[in-house]
């Protein structure tokens, strides 16, 4: 007997929407260096981006039975974060549920296991994140849970959590600090700028992250002072 | 002293056109889950794809000797099936054999190996499925077997036997069931093409796939009931 | 108390320019089968070629403080190349750096640990070649070496060095060897050029290769003089 | 500002006693094949064995400082969980700290990073299963949380659950279904001993595990029906 | 509908007792450096050894149901060769099974996914070599092969083929060349052992390898012949 | 043609002997975290430790005619430290080499490339460390390179540097630092022994480690705080 869970909290989509203009990486740093995905779970079109609600899957290795059944009760905007354990290679979603995805207006599928039918997904327009590429077949035999917290990438996903990911990868935002973490990514984005602007008009690497003092008190020495 | 086999039986050319217009995961699905090769060994170019004949090469790592001797022996259609060692990292083929193999008319290239002069080999438009990309050289010492059952990508490879790739990975077909496979493919597509429509349609992966009833079997239950 | 180096010698201009000319692949061949860095380290877009002196730098895993100093103190037509081991999957570069790098004319940047934003860095144009693609931020906490010889994806580097990278791979050729290397290159070159020409002209792998003979003296027979 | 929880609730000692009595495998199958940690993570000497209540830390990658905080904090009995990155090879702990921890009468330290000192550990006495073993140091600059949820070796550890580790790996047990799982655990070591005993008495495979009519049901044949 | 085979023709057991005489890495070259299986696959005790007779079974991942199967079928002296895909670390074998093989004299069991109970498998003292050791548990759902040829550990091995398994690795011999086999092992080990001999009594790795004309033809020179 | 050097700069045999007193991990920390093979190059057997003078060797993957040659030309004492290639798996040194090396009094063998014949080489007493344990056999076919500087695990291996192996791993000692480091070993090993005295008097890890100012600078609180 396996009892799953279907209705869950989501973010305000205001906030949803907030944190998906920020790329991953701002995002990430923004929030404290928190809730980094294993890079190993990358695009299939490094031009895909996504952001929506983590509606959480744990499939058994090589068995995308319960995939079937979350994108039945998955909403339009949420993320199906799809566990299937690090080593399965299998290709457990293809363009079939692809379109089952996109006609219902699920936002992404992203996965630790494998796909397929990748040239298709692209021209469906669908962003899919997965482990691996591979055409290895799958049954549907296991039940398993729906919308637990899951270890993804090694990050613990909960559902209603916000996902974001793009050409970098992929980063997990609590559905509480939405609000909080789009303003510190703001902020960062509005940093960096300036930044990128003053380098360009001659500042130096040191001098604008004021690495002087710092570097002096670290010890640093150079053959600069030597010949001075 | 080792002899080498030139001379092989090679499907129908009719059969191997038919099994070519399905991908590699759909072949893969209709005959049964059989016959895929590692994913690992993936393409240069991800809009490459072909079929053909496997033409088997045995090369020592790090030695491209029999590739030579394979593609002076192969005929026009056909596919080199090149092992070298799951872990030869090294360069085996390049432009300049890439030029010899477009010549003959060889259908593709496919190495557990690495390969090099990637951007020349997809100007040129020779497939090229490999384990690595590197520029690492090879020496031409070491006899192998030509046309001898050969384990790639932990499948076994015999020769003649139809071997199709593209984006999603590569897949082995035994010769004696090509026509078989392929109109198993074909039913296969025009399942996939007729559930496409009905998701559009608003089907769900429930009950297009008819799982409501295995799903109570198994013993699923869901928080939707406890709320009716 | 760390002492850094920033006063290098440079291969001449002109020889680092012909160099350049040439593939890795065809440079690592050229001069004898040396100097090829580890395909683990791979272009964040394959299009992207380089070539420059090598400036050296030994970053602490997952800290980026060193990088920082060295492009303050490195020169236009600089590569950077930054040692910080090999399972360092930290994003240590992103944008910023990359347009303070490009502010300043570097001609590349390469590393064995990660780099993120990489589509910015994409339509930056400027090189960029890791060992992964990772959100993960760094810290700037440890002091490190500035133009040592470092290990790097496998190789010795010294400062200095001239570095080529492409979309096969990155290829190291010592600074007193520039002018000689470049010449065996174009030697090379001209030399795969007239095979390919032969190959279309109905030349074989065996004859063009001379290996007939070679072939006879290893042993090697086949069906076709038994059917003779 | 790092603020860290150091009293935690433990599983009742007698409970924690019960379910040690079982092997790691045993209890996995006895609590539904959960709580698998991976199998990456060993010990540095297959005879050792241990089992406590888990005491979580998570340190940065290559950095023991939160690991010094933990032993002064954790409880005699208890077992030290570290995450500190999948990929961080760094000899973390060695015989030093190992000495601090069995002057304590900490049970055990598992950790997916690095140790080092192994001999001297070995001589001590003191269980240790790792990610890796390296004679690498580490730095102690970064706060880290302790006595949070972390995830270790793909498993998520809550501070208190009871950690078993033996030759074969680590299992972790959600500290309020402690008892229930001993049961379980006595139950299932019960059946197999009996089943042993069968085995040796003449039973097979088939019969013992009832696969006759499971067999038959998904289509099973054999040459041994055709020649009868 | 599988149908599976149980009856195979096996290699004269005199045979099979003197191929066992000789380690695997003398098997491996006396036979001209043929079936080494991948060294990923290793002895959870390096004191054990084995030879026999190739019993096949091919398990789907994670499902050890053929397994049980095989072991009803397999005969006294057979060792089992169990492939599941090269990533499947689930522990598919264990002590119970263990004492059925025992209870049986089944020689071995080898497969290349994972095993658990290792120390109780020790104590029964029946050899066990695998890709891994993992307590996580499998099903029996899937059917597949027993006694078809299969790819293990990169090499094709077929029914009734001599396995022989030590310290070093796994060796496959074909069943018909096994008397010759066993006759040049015994030859390459009489050769070695004067070898040995010959070290003892001052002979030097250049002499006795007769390396000293290769090396002169090769083009080496030393910095003894400039001093001289 | 390749000129090979043979006679080398060895350090003080008394400071050699001296190094060797400490274990690979203290002589690591000792010199400032430097000089740390990859750990992925272990001992067949973890009982086994050495000290030397490096005689470095550079031989072509799957290729052990170089280590023929350097067995011939090293001293009594040395340790020859043999490069194939990261990923070379082969077995180029067995029980026929380890009683040529025994024989002429080489101190140990440590290679990247895989060994064979481990438990003879138990029996004999001789210390092996190698990146696997492989039965596959290497040809001796290509010339090398002696007594070069070469990159062993990662590291940069001079002729004529101290390396110290044991249980945990392999240290590299420049020569020209070798009194020094013995020295600063001695003082960490005497500071090291006091420190474990401490623990079992009752001391703690974060008074003896000095950590409570360290602690509070970096913003640490702790719930013992809050209930006092």
């Amino acid at each position: 007997m396996v009892h799953v869970t279907t209705k869950i909290d989501r973010a305000d989509p205001a906030d949803v929407a907030r944190v998906g203009q920020y790329t991953a990486a701002t995002i990430h740093e923004a929030q404290g260096r928190r809730g980094s995905v294993s890079p190993a779970i990358t695009p299939i079109d490094r031009n895909m981006s996504f952001v929506g609600s983590a509606f959480t899957v744990a499939c058994a290795p090589r068995d995308n039975l319960m995939l079937q059944v979350a994108i039945h009760y998955a909403q339009p905007g949420d993320v199906l974060v799809v566990q299937a354990g690090a080593l399965a290679e299998a290709g457990m979603f293809g363009d079939v549920l692809g379109n089952a995805c996109k006609a219902k207006g699920i936002a992404a599928l992203v996965t630790d296991a494998g796909v397929r039918d990748t040239q298709e997904l692209r021209a469906l327009g669908l962003p899919v994140f997965s482990g691996s590429i591979s055409i290895r077949g799958t049954v549907k035999e296991t039940l398993g849970a729906l919308n637990q917290p899951i270890v993804f990438g090694g990050e613990i996903v909960r559902p209603g959590d916000i996902v974001k990911g793009d050409a970098d990868g992929i980063v997990v935002v609590r559905r509480e600090e939405a609000a909080e973490v789009a303003d510190l990514s703001a902020a960062r984005d509005a940093h960096e700028a300036e930044l990128i602007q003053k380098y360009w008009a001659g500042g130096t690497t040191i001098d604008l992250c004021s690495l002087t003092d710092v570097l002096k008190a670290k010890g640093l020495t150079t053959d600069i002072e030597e010949s001075a």
